[in-house]
């Protein structure tokens, strides 16, 4: 079975969150703490709301592409250091949309 | 074959884009434009890192969830106004962490 | 003597801390609580940015003038539900370009 | 007559405005653009934000105070970027709470 792109994510989060805060990005934001995950969550929001800008202004979404990628990986992370993942967010967008989601997925392999 | 939840969302989301404003949130937001899309971007950013301060000193990740789905939800639909999707944003992210993304299945599949 | 705009604000604010939530908006902000009152921060940097952007396109400063001074007037409530003011903010700007200051104005004063 | 801080802030950072790149931290800002600028702005925002909330919880204002004064330092030198200036902020509120401000005393003098 193939693993969704936020699932392998989510296992490589999981690994670095233990890791050298010398050597690997994510332990060290979890090694500088909660604020400074947010910080960077607050800054690519801000840096996502600017691409937009230029985005449209510029007919070209490529830095809107990456800007986005930065904000939804800084919340993966935020998410890790507080012992949730993003399943439980896909959830939470499942069940206000009725969409299919893992939770009836798991149901269903029952 | 099963959808994943965000690629369900996203023809939810297409589907929206040229609904009725009074009657669709997302048509609404639409029909505002850009600016107001990208006012909720930013709102829901900080609701989300107010929800974590309060998640980690409650000990209580429920209001975290529910405010990081609010931030994806939108910057969905940011994504949606500009012309682009949730895909391009996870093969960015597979890229990065040289993780099995949409574009190798693609080329696996031919 | 005249007091100065930020001045008169403060005592503004301060009389309206303990208001009727139902006929003051500033005493409803300190009623809802602090969460409330830094969202609206949030909201009024986010709109801030978007002006400026739209500033910079349009060469016009109006809404700009007007975003900006929603973000001050909501951080002085947020200084003021803390027990904080505008002259300490003040003070820490003087310190760090070495102005004169409202400490040394009081120090001449004696 | 005493100029107040915000007056010879504005002062300060009209003469940076212009100034080498790379001794001057507010030339190096103009030099780098708008959307650096406001990159700044958000940041400062965020970390007001995170500031205030751990006041709350700590009992002590020092770090809110040393970040509100970052947030008004950038958006000052917003306003600069575009041509404008702290009055008119300040005037904007005088206008909305009905304060004596700079355009009565302008009156007055004449």
């Amino acid at each position: 079975m193939t693993q969704s792109i936020l699932e392998q994510l989510d296992t490589v989060l999981a690994s670095r969150k233990t890791g050298d805060p010398d050597s690997s990005y994510v332990a060290s934001l979890h090694h500088k703490g909660l604020n400074k995950i947010l910080e960077k969550v607050g800054e690519e929001a801000i840096e996502t709301v600017l691409a937009a800008k230029d985005a449209e202004r510029d007919q070209d979404n490529s830095k809107l592409i990456y800007e986005t990628a930065d904000l939804w990986f800084h919340s993966l992370v935020m998410l890790s250091h507080l012992g949730a993942g993003h399943e439980q967010v896909l959830d939470e967008l499942a069940r206000r949309f009725g969409l299919s989601g893992h939770d009836e997925k798991a149901a269903r392999d029952k």
